[in-house]
Order: structure tokens, then sequence, then C-alpha cells
């Protein structure tokens, strides 16, 4: 595992109809070095695909290897083998940081911060492939801990669909900061500002067959009661992949 | 705005292929009880559209009244526009509760509550109606706030996009408690249980341009610092509409 090269993490993506953002577009960002971070601080996603004609919205987790993003699809795989491999989705990532209260319904808002990747699914077949994915799955949010683990069995292997797609394009959107009321609006007489939401990181608890002795080891140790969980996940990226 | 009723709030959706949950359906569910509450204590919507075959994968905020979902859609209304108002949508809520650290990879999970809700978007056109949405869309987050904001113009009204959709189907997938290992594997020797999430309210940030003396009013009442985000987008839920 080695760390995007300079050039390459601050490199943007090609623009086109598909991934450029039509509204606010004074939020968009097209380059990896705003993209990759908004990826590597979280570890749930959206997939959206098309099975005749019906678009499918999947929550599941996912990391990310370079250019390529990789995701646990079991539902998903199925209908890649039904699709001869060629299953277009679009992966969205999105942090909820807060929620802008202003003075007119039209300029409250939330802070956030998303990312729409697109890009053609691929199902990782290959045994050896697979568990290496496997692996790197637990431990680029747990570094360490693949290898604690009890190895997993050629079933299981085969039981398990790993997804990959290459990130052919996309996009970031951001906002940040207090409510952007019209300036005729600023004296009106309502509280006005930020509610800042934050997803936090609780004691974790023992499993109630735990034997007596085991704590939590040092794969758990980006996950402190209380920390962010997003510096949670990229401070265990940072570690499995290098800075 | 009317509480459900009993009856219509526990009946089921009908569930097909479309719906059915087909990976670990010991965790399906497509009772009403089980899917308005997933969708109550949210306000983050990813809802997946399909333009010319490519699908997409869009972060919003949304609400329910009864079986009908509205979300803030600039960017599918301009398609729905394009495809004649018939735009196929599913609707997806996430809450990630916890990280369930298992002794294999393959027991490994998330626990978590999620609702994939299908249907036809359609857009509000007229001015009464998308303003009342408009106004609904504040009030049941934030009850008695719209009738305290600078009221919109008619040109804003005009400016913003309210999409509805009648819930045709929905399933919801919950995953609770600690790891299900094999039983072979409770003595493994690796810390196992759960590292739980919990996405918390933060003091409320005065905007820089607040006038002296207005602090956050009783529409803000269910966002007080340190509370449960879900608890308090149901308590807001439920103050707007009744229990």
């Amino acid at each position: 595992m080695t760390a995007d090269t300079d050039s390459f993490a601050t490199a943007g993506f090609p623009v086109d109809d598909r991934n450029r953002v039509k509204r606010l577009n004074k939020r968009a960002h097209y380059d990896r070095a705003t993209i990759y971070p908004i990826l590597d601080t979280a570890m749930l996603c959206h997939i959206a695909y098309v099975i005749d004609g019906q678009p499918f919205c999947t929550p599941t987790a996912f990391w990310r290897e370079h250019d390529t993003l990789y995701w646990h699809g079991s539902s998903a795989s199925r209908m890649l083998r039904a699709q001869a491999g060629q299953l277009p989705v679009c992966l969205t990532v999105t942090h909820m940081d807060g929620l802008v209260l202003a003075r007119s319904g039209f300029h409250s808002s939330i802070n956030y911060r998303s990312v729409m990747a697109f890009g053609v699914a691929r199902s990782i077949e290959d045994a050896a492939g697979k568990r290496q994915a496997m692996d790197a799955f637990i431990g680029r949010f747990f570094p360490g801990r693949a290898e604690a683990l009890r190895p997993p069995t050629g079933q299981e292997v085969k039981a398990t669909s790993i997804l990959a797609m290459e990130i052919e394009q996309a996009s970031a959107k951001v906002r940040t900061g207090p409510p952007a009321d019209d300036e005729a609006d600023f004296s009106w007489p309502v509280w006005a500002g930020v509610i800042p939401l934050r997803t936090v990181v609780d004691a974790p608890q023992d499993c109630p067959r735990l034997p007596a002795g085991l704590t939590p080891g040092g794969d758990l140790a980006d996950f402190a009661p209380g920390r962010v969980a997003d510096a949670a996940y990229l401070a265990a990226y940072r570690r499995a992949y290098g800075d």
C-alpha cells in the first residue's frame, strides 16, 4: 500500500455533462485533493444502479485505493452477472456537518461535503484477488485486524462479493459557513446561524461471549471513545495506506 | 397536519422482486411501523434516478407526510421535465449505528437501519402548492419557524423545485446487536464487540451578523446541544404532525 503521489492527488477529473455540478456551481470541485478526503473520511456510501430501467439506491461500506473504489456488493453483483459485466454506477458519499438556519426559507441550507463518483462496476472473481480485497477491506478501517482474525474459509471467500470501480469522473460539492442571507434580511428578527452536527465514536461494547481478559487492540486504536468518526476513518486510512 | 391512523401506520407495503430484500432477509421488514420511524428520524436521503441509462445518486433533505415523500430536487426536476413527468426513483435513508467487530471478516458487519422506497417522482408546479410544501419543509424540522421567517417572494417560489413521490413499495433492513460469529470462533483470541456511533447536535453558532439579543427560539427547541440528531428529527416531526 503506497501513498498517492502529489501530482496524482491534486489532478482533476475530466468534467462533462455527467459530473458537472449544475446548481450552485460555486460549491463544485473536481480535483482529487478535494474529492479524496471526502471519500477517505467515510465508511458508508450509497450506490445507484439500474436494472431494467428501475433505479436502485443501496447503502454499503466502501473504501478507496488510488482511483479505484471497492465495496461489498452482493445484490448488485447478481445484477452485474445478469448484465454481462457492464453495470454503470454512481457512488455517492455525503457528510452532513450542520443545519444552516437563515432568515428566509430560500437561503436555509445544510453544511455538507459530498462526492458523486461515476464509473462501471466490475466483480472481483478470482479467489486470490478477492481474498486480498477482503483483507484490504478490514485492514483499511482497522489496520492489523485482518491478520488477527480467524482466516476466511474457501466457502466464505466464495460467498463474498466484492465489486470495484475505476473512477472515470467525479465531482465534489461542499458548503460551509454561516447563512448567506439577502442583504436586506440580516436584520430580520429571528435567530439565524448554524447548528453543527457531529458523529462521534462511543465506548466499545464487549461481545457478551468475549473471553475474559480480551480488550480492544491496536487495530482499533483510531476509534477511541469520543473521537469524531470522520477523523477515525481518515486516521485508519492513513495508517493503512500512508499519508 | 394529522397523525397517521394506527391501522394505516402498521400496514405493510406490497412485496415483489423490486423491494424484496434478497440478502440476509431475516433483517427485512415491509411494515410501515418499522419503515416510518427510520424515515422520520432522518433529514438526509439519497435518491437514485436514471437519465439516458446513466444512474445518478443525489443526496438531499426530505420529509414524509403519510405515504408521500417530499424533497428539494432541482437537478432531478430538470430531468423530470425532460422525461415528461415520469421519473422512477429509489429514495434511500440509512442510519449507521455501530461497527460490528467479529472474530472473522465474514461476520464483521455494521449495525444500521435503512429504508429503500420506490415510486415515481412528480414535480409540484402550482405556486400555492409549492409555497405550502416549502413551509412544510421548514416546519417539519423546525415547527413554527416558517411563520417566523421573512416570507418567500414570488421569484423564490418560482426558483424552488419540490418533488414528491407516493411510496409504491418500500423495504427496511435493520441490524442490531453483537457479532454473530460461528460457534467455533467465539473463543478466538481477538477482541470482538460493537463500537457504537452516534450523531449529536452541537451548540448553535450565531450568524456573525446576528443582531444583538436574538437567541434560538422555540422552533429550534428539539435541537438542544448534546441531543442525538435522530431523536431531534423525530421530536420535531411529532411536534409538527402529532404522534
